[in-house]
């Protein structure tokens, strides 16, 4: 029979940590702690299959499987701290929480001082000798599990939680303002108020027996890995619901039984920044979670920290020193024993840890280690300082990467200059780092209001996730380094300012006060994630410099890739700055965008608007020459690599006016009747424009239109050679479905190659290819091959009619599709390796089946998202093409994919 | 190396009737005449494969192959015949002819008289004593040769012919009417005149080398295998290009030698009804093309034949036997040997064959024979009579029949009241069987003026085969039985009266009198193929009887298929008349039409521009019982066999008002603003609908609505049991294209199921399935059968996504695809098994290879379409669904692809 509980505890263990999978992240390395003599507060964990069994079976399935191994763990407990559960002596009081095996922050809920009933909280005022302690331990454990377990939340987002009300109430009853001015009996009246609530509002009685207390606690984890919030992070994060969670039940250690008990989180480096600095921070006489509410303000643990804190605070060493000193100064001994922990942990795991600790007494307890989440700057500089020092060499430098990450670092920054001129209306915390703009909005759910949104917040909570996301940056007025909003922006890659005291927010007005002017909702503010302040209105960002660890980065990746990396671009600068960023060539240079400019949608309307082919002649030879300059500057940008050149490909009413007016001014400048106009732009409109009179269909009604082009490219690339300036163009017909269409196509732009040659009197290499974009292409790829001297895979529009879907239409039901798990990801964001993807991998096999020489790359939005870089690797692409700013991006996870393969 | 030159004669051939593909049908069966004893004039047939080399590799390539043969063949023919290549005495005269493996009436060119020149026209006058017969021989030859070989035509439509110009102006200088007034020294004038002309407008000599003339000659047939019509002809008719022609050169006999010379074209059986009697047209001193051409009237080879013809004309027996008498009576002594010739020739190819023969002085040659064209109602008497007689087997019967020309036979015709009212304005002959209703038009590439229209003409000519396909029916004033149009319209089914004399027509003033009455273009006529007669204005048609024979083909049909034949639905009254097709189930049965009708529609909208899903609910509740009835009807109609219903598919804009007082008016029923009914239609439009939310994405969105749509059905089948009615309903889900979207579909439509059988206290069984029109579909048919019970292909969507053709928007390139030979078929009417195919199979062996009962059909168009069904077959599919009128077409498809997979 499988094991489904793992005990660990006093220096032994069940569990390590390479048994992530089945214990998650938080089990495995409680274990492992344990193993590698870290103090840790001894307990089980209960496997993540379980959680599985009742996600398929059930609950009644899923605690039949467990009861007997947990009861036994739990003696485990009961016999290393010498407690007895539900003891009216010496209760045993155990912590529950989720762990699954990716680390996610706040989505799980989690319950302390479980074990706690009417007996037992005697037992434990007995056993403290402090009867305040147990009882507000006991309205704190009512309170958690009343909301968590039973259910008992606010019902509308303006609400104020029900145990809160009780507590208000009570507040005002007694005339005092702090929770700490409580009685002994108004705790007790609590406890009966909190109960009573319970029962009218859930139809429950409060459970007393800790095993039923135990059981509910258990259910609410593996019921919350369901929960919307769970769902949505997965979906963010790519995390597949199969995993599961862990369950990790613990023996409870308390930061709040006095002032020489603490609680705490840190870093064994620097989360933002990435410098080799442990630090963090501590709250004295607390539990876990005050920390991470961010309901009061938590001191540094170095006194380094603590000193560089005061400074961006402004708040005078003799103010820090009596009202913030740090753990270093306050707690010497534990701090030494956490500085040495750290130390064990980082070298142990070879990558920054966040820890969690609890101070009970004097005595340290590590109540969890997981590596760290770090903004992209951060994770460069410490994979590159780890790799400098020797303490994990290149492969792992790389694999440890997120390329997605990178794109922080590449992103616009505020321009210093309008940074000058810009108003500083208040100063928070530098919780993740860049600049955004946006208009503000209070209410996570209202975020999409406004193209740009800043999100406005007291503090942040799970529900405020999607938001959180849709939001360009994100402001609070509670909360440290280690708050929900800091550490989840972070996580986001995404602008932060939290615990900015300095502004006052009133979510009834939806508006806000700072530095004495009232912003309302819709008006303009800026935030700096790197320094922490926010400025008045938009503030203009300007391109970021890219520091040597990047570099450093880039240039390991093309050590480790097979793969290349080309850019989508359509004009020199977008062509440069992917050069600089390492393109090596150009994947797809769409020509349309082209025609859109002055004189040229003109010249392009006319020949669009005529009636036949010497009309649509005259107008080409008008387009041609302003073709020829684009080409020309795109291949000296891009010279000495391959410019892959997509011939016209979308409908031509695209290109048509549409309004009266532009109407009868094109009318008269071509000397027709407007009605010629308009019944020519009603003739091009299309049902389903998509799936109409595009791409390929267009160059062979109309092979005027293939032959200006391919003359155009032709005779660009000759300019340039005649200047010395090596271009190699690749011409790509697109939205092919038979061999034919591409051999026709072939044809004209061979014999306009072969004219231009002759008129030229000289010649240069090229090549003719083609976009595989419609499923049959890719089914009768072995044919097309015959033609084609290489395949660009356009995996948008393969994806649109894989799937049969309208990118434009899709968002009446792909959020919806998304939600139900009808589909894991966007399948236009993430390649569908099930089925477009099958489609890719078969015309690869099938085109160089038929000529071996067959160059085989993306073009396709996907060729910049790492999963499906990986699949292209693994399908034996020789490219992949992205937009400039994925470059960096697609080259890192091009040499993953290829580490990752060769590991395979 | 390979023979290209095969020569018969004298009873000898080197080729045999089995040689069709190398030799062209003409070729294969002038050497099996030889062999089995028919007199045929000696002559040999150039291989179809020097054809190919022609269109690859050019003239010179293709000449150097056959030179000496050819040259050898042509001292084969001297020999034999005692003639000799452009002698002054006794000159070798040849015909040369093309010949394709597929019959193509009048798509190839011929020329007469070979061989003639100076010279030899004196040879010839000597030999045959007859100078005038020897110079209008030349004349004509001159004639032939200039239009065809050296392409001397009339430039516009309008235009006459420049040889009947020149021959019309010496009308005019010699106040003469008929081409036999000529002189000698008129045709002399003539040959001198065409020459000049020739020369002038050609730029070239006329060539006086018989051996360039030959040359010349067999060029010109290998062209015309390239030339519109050819191309056209075989578009319609499914002849690849690669088959080429053969050229069939012979020694010319001549029917025009004097009055004991005859030419004429026979049938072994009618053509038009199929009727066992041997038929044929002849004329006295003519040549063959005179014949075809229309320009005299013919007359009847049997007496009987004759008589029959007279009494439809109105021509006494006095005018008769004196003006038109029967080969019969005219020449007993040949008619005799033609009588036994062609029983010979219909005994040895067990086929009805069409003749073509020459009486010259007295003596029978054949020139050619072949399996003759028939209307469909022929065919099948002619396939049913030699099968009861023993003739053929039954295999062989179904074999013969094509399928599309059942479909002659099921449409309507004239219904019997209507014609008694219809007043007969004109008559002319039977030409080809039917009732046609249409506007009139003139010019043949005018067909498509008008929805329905009837091409009238003078005659008609190869030139005009695209507008004779387009018209419903074609009338014509001159041309007998065997002329262009009849021959051509019974070819393709197509309603033709021909030879009407009755009717004048001007094509300048575009109008025609019959009857004293002017009708222009756009005046409604009718015709009626089967008598001959044409009426006033419309006339109703109704739906024919259908034979006993048609009965017995359905039976014997049955016999040897293997695939089962459903049908398209959506009514029970479709429903009757397929199931009287022989149908057997539904394989697609849509629910959208049922939405529309008076009350229904209403309801719908309400649902559709409901808020919320209360209000779609409430919608849904009024739409049920309508859903539940319509159900109920085809049920019964189709009780015993399964029925196929596919839950809601269009897109939720089809059903919304998009007129401002259709939309007024809703919004006064429902009690909203109209600016509410504007937003929600406006938010419905798709920029792509084909590839929008519809399908299984408005079910899964709206789960309601399949829901309401899936408790109907059952409700339905449920209601009909309780009558003792078998209901067999099979749910089908469409669109879909992940197994997940399924899953949702198939567990609400069973939870539903499940409600029902609760509600009435019992059960019945019903399948669930999907349609497979989504190439994501096929791809992933593995994990779709786990949920599936059937598959059902729509390869209406499926071709669409397949090649990203919009079946709206491709009428703008699909002409033009096939016109340039990208595409060989409109992948809409002929299923695409090269790409869309693939699909097809590869989803039906994934899905059978997950659950091997899975049941597999077909029901997009292509179901009733028989290549497809062929197809359909070959892959396994269990049935082919299609229109209730081409169920007969597929039923004889199947049974015919089952015997010839059988027998590959």
């Amino acid at each position: 029979m499988a094991k489904n509980v793992y005990k660990f505890g006093n220096g032994q263990a069940e569990g390590r940590a390479d048994m992530r999978n089945l214990l998650g992240g938080k089990g495995a390395n409680l274990a492992e702690m344990n193993l590698i003599g870290v103090p840790v507060p001894p307990g089980f964990t209960i496997t993540t299959d379980v959680c599985t069994v009742y996600t398929k079976e059930g609950r009644d399935a899923a605690l039949k499987l467990i009861s007997d191994e947990v009861k036994d763990a739990v003696a485990h407990i009961e016999e290393l701290t010498g407690t007895k559960f539900g003891d009216k002596n010496n209760p045993c009081l155990v912590s529950v929480r989720s762990g699954a095996r990716a680390s996610m922050p706040g989505m799980m809920d989690t319950i302390l001082n479980l074990g706690l009933n009417d007996m037992a909280v005697e037992g434990m005022s007995k056993k403290t000798g402090n009867n305040r302690f147990g009882w507000d331990s006991y309205r704190r454990f009512i309170q958690m599990y009343g909301d968590v377990v039973m259910d008992l939340k606010p019902k509308n987002k303006e609400d104020i939680d029900p145990f809160e009300e009780i507590i208000e109430a009570m507040k005002e009853e007694k005339g005092i303002e702090q929770d700490t001015e409580f009685t002994i009996d108004d705790l007790k009246v609590l406890v009966l108020r909190f109960k009573e609530a319970i029962k009218k509002e859930t139809g429950k009685e409060f459970p007393t027996d800790p095993w039923e207390q135990l059981w509910g606690a258990i259910t609410a984890v593996f019921d919350s890995w369901m929960n919307d919030r769970a769902i949505l992070y997965r979906r963010l994060n790519n995390i597949p619901e199969e995993w599961g969670t862990a369950v990790n039940v613990q023996a409870m250690v308390f930061g709040n039984m006095g002032d020489n008990s603490a609680t705490g989180v840190a870093f064994t480096r620097d989360a933002a920044t990435g410098e080799n600095l442990f630090n963090g921070e501590y709250l004295i006489n607390a539990q876990g979670e005050d920390v991470v509410a961010g309901t009061r303000t938590p001191q540094q643990i170095t006194k380094e920290g603590s000193l560089r804190w005061a400074k961006l605070q402004g708040i005078s060493e003799e103010e820090r020193a009596s009202k913030y000193p740090s753990l270093e100064e306050s707690m010497p001994a534990a701090y030494k024993e956490l500085d040495e922990t750290q130390h064990k942990l980082e070298q142990h795991y070879h990558d920054m840890q966040d820890l969690e600790f609890t101070i009970q007494e004097g005595k340290l307890w590590l109540l969890q280690t997981r590596n760290g989440k770090r903004t992209g700057a951060a994770m460069v500089t410490i994979a590159m300082d780890m790799l400098k020092a020797g303490e994990i060499d290149e492969e792992t430098a790389i694999l440890r990467l997120e390329p997605n990450k990178l794109d922080e670092l590449l992103h616009p920054i505020f321009d210093t200059k309008a940074l000058e001129q810009a108003t500083v209306i208040a100063k928070g915390l530098p919780a993740s780092p860049g600049a955004a703009t946006g208009q503000v909005v209070f209410f996570a759910d209202e975020a999409e209001k406004f193209e740009n949104s800043v999100l406005v917040r007291i503090e942040t909570s799970p529900e405020d996730l999607e938001g959180m996301n849709v939001a360009r940056g994100i402001l609070t007025a509670r909360g440290g380094m280690t708050s929900h909003a800091a550490v989840v922006a972070r996580g986001m890659g995404k602008c932060c300012v939290s615990g900015t005291g300095g502004i006052k927010i009133d979510y009834k007005t939806r508006s806000f006060v700072a530095n004495g002017k009232v912003y309302k909702e819709g008006d303009w503010i800026s935030l700096n994630g790197t320094t922490g302040e926010v400025y008045d209105g938009k503030v203009v960002t300007k391109t970021p410099d890219l520091s040597g660890d990047f570099g450093y980065i880039m240039e390991l990746s093309d050590k480790y890739t097979r793969m290349h990396v080309r850019t989508n671009a359509d004009t020199p600068k977008d062509a440069q700055v992917a050069r600089n960023f390492g393109a090596q060539g150009i994947g797809l240079c769409r020509t349309e965008h082209m025609f859109f400019e002055g004189e040229r949608i003109k010249a392009m309307r006319e020949m669009i608007l005529a009636s036949d082919v010497e009309g649509r002649k005259k107008g080409l030879d008008k387009l041609l020459p302003y073709q020829r300059e684009d080409f020309e500057g795109i291949f000296e940008a891009m010279a000495g690599y391959g410019v892959t050149v997509r011939l016209l490909d979308p409908p031509l009413h695209e290109f048509v006016p549409h309004q009266q007016a532009t109407q009868k001014e094109l009318a008269k400048e071509m000397g027709v009747d407007i009605d010629v106009i308009r019944s020519k732009v009603a003739e091009l409109e299309e049902f389903n424009p998509m799936l109409g009179h595009r791409g390929c269909r267009l160059g062979n009604t109309y092979p005027e239109i293939t032959e200006m082009q391919a003359r155009a490219i032709i005779e660009a690339a000759m300019n340039l050679k005649a200047k010395g300036i090596d271009a190699r163009p690749e011409i790509m017909v697109p939205l092919v479905g038979t061999l034919k269409e591409l051999k026709l196509q072939a044809d004209l732009i061979n014999e306009t190659a072969e004219k231009v040659f002759q008129e030229k009197g000289d010649r240069i290499d090229y090549k003719v290819g083609t976009m595989i974009e419609v499923p049959r292409a890719a089914l009768t790829a072995a044919e097309i091959a015959e033609v084609a001297e290489f395949f660009s895979f356009g995996t948008n529009d393969l994806t649109q009619m894989t799937f049969g879907y309208s990118r434009d239409d899709a968002g009446k039901f792909l959020p919806i599709y998304i939600k139900k798990g009808i589909l894991k990801h966007d399948p236009f964001q993430v390649l569908d390796q099930e089925g477009v993807g099958q489609l890719v991998d078969m015309a690869t096999k099938r085109g160089r089946g038929t000529n071996p020489k067959l160059k085989v790359g993306i073009c396709g939005e996907h060729g910049g998202e790492p999963s499906s870089v990986e699949f292209c690797n693994s399908v034996g692409l020789d490219y992949v093409s992205c937009s400039p700013y994925r470059v960096p991006i697609a080259r890192l996870a091009a040499a993953q994919a290829n580490l990752k393969q060769g590991k395979a």
